[in-house]
């Protein structure tokens, strides 16, 4: 059979993960979806992921790649992969995509969601699935402070140490809060995100709604590029990678990507 | 001390127990508010609830009553109980109730969700908090099938054999579905419920969604009170105990409330 290039778009409880990528005697996405697909085409095959997840980090649109010369057909791949995945990881789609297209590469967008619960008691039902806040938070100045990061910025302040990029500048489609039920989700889209960017930015955010510093604290922010003067990083658990654009779902001609070595959460 | 009765709202994960009622060797979620009264009253109670939930049940809004000679204020004993439950039990109001106040026997009305995944592929972040059902659903059918559940009715045939009850009328407040995301949420609000009645009423729906009986059919099962000619029972864990009324909560003369034996899911 001729090789062929199949994109997933993959949703995983990240609870169970000590994140995307492999690690030696450490459970991984990455690790069980390569298990998966060697169970069912007898191939062992890499697979490239859009990024990379931090450990406790769910995805609802993950989207990732790998070359099979199996007989699957492309569209089947999605069934069968969930007949052999656990209960905490679920191929959603899959589909056959040119050769030059790369999961991580190719990427022009990425959605990122994170909830939120603000209610005075934890919820067993939202345990791992959101970051408990037990005391009110201000929603109008959240999106206040979350409009100020819309555009073109350096995320200095909003990027953990540690790492090997040399360009924090990053394009900012949207970022605004929303109420769902007990919730309050803020949804951040981007042409790339820096390593804990999101968290550190809703733990700034988050400040900004317990009246800690002043929404206008964000530009000011972007400006001196000190991470120390951004807020806390919020947990994990809250975060969830929620979609990947790529080229051919690019409605219009917003500003592209870069392809530099981008260190996605 | 004097004798005070508490009365608590709990929300709780029914994966993590054998259902709400003590059994010997098997987690129960009574069993973990009891132990956790002892830890911080050292006074060995009973806990009374609205009613069980099976196995893998959930409860968001599930009523209990206890009573306590302790020192600790009515208000405080929610923040001082979560301190000692696990995660999968949360107590999120606690009161001062009037001596005669009963958690079953009070009870006038109570509020089931069932929560349907309707998607192709299953969710691992949903993953049991909701039915998955894989096939498209006809969401204005169900909504038809379930308008015929209102009012004064014999559940005969929406209730599973072996128990004791004798009278199987219940009046239906609240009967209908509702979108939220992915899920068909179904909301059923009646005097009281029969064993497995939510569930049995579910599976019955989602078949009229399928289009396997039409939504007329309702009226004749209900007519027929034969229980097997009802739908399938749906699994336990899409549905949630979402509230518990008391006569101090009901805002209107609407038909009351019969103490027979009810055996509440």
């Amino acid at each position: 059979m001729a090789l062929r290039r199949i994109k997933l778009v993959i949703e995983y409880d990240g609870s169970f993960y000590h994140g995307w990528q492999i690690q030696r005697d450490l459970p991984s996405v990455q690790e069980e979806i390569e298990k998966a697909i060697f169970r069912v085409t007898g191939e062992k095959v890499s697979v490239t992921g859009s990024g990379r997840t931090d450990t406790g980090v769910h995805a609802c649109g993950q989207v990732a790649h790998f070359d099979t010369e199996s007989r699957i057909p492309s569209e089947k791949f999605a069934i069968v992969l969930n007949t052999v995945l656990p209960p905490s990881v679920a191929v959603l789609s899959s589909k056959e995509v040119s050769p030059d297209f790369h999961a991580r590469f190719s990427a022009v967008k990425k959605t990122y969601k994170y909830k939120v619960l603000n209610r005075p008691m934890r919820s067993p039902i939202m345990e791992k699935r959101a970051w408990h806040v037990p005391v009110p938070l201000d929603i109008d100045k959240m999106n206040k402070a979350a409009a100020y990061f819309l555009g073109l910025h350096d995320f200095t302040a909003f990027c953990a140490s540690g790492h090997s990029v040399t360009n924090f500048v990053r394009y900012i489609y949207e970022s605004g809060w929303t109420y769902e039920n007990e919730c309050l989700v803020y949804t951040v889209t981007g042409n790339g995100f820096l390593y804990n960017m999101v968290r550190i930015m809703t733990g700034t955010m988050v400040e900004v709604g317990m009246n800690k510093r002043p929404a206008e604290s964000i530009p000011e922010l972007l400006e001196k590029k000190n991470r120390r003067l951004a807020g806390i990083t919020a947990p994990p658990h809250g975060l969830y990678l929620w979609e990947v654009f790529y080229d051919e779902e690019l409605p219009d001609g917003r500003p592209g990507t870069e392809k530099e070595n981008w260190s996605d959460e």
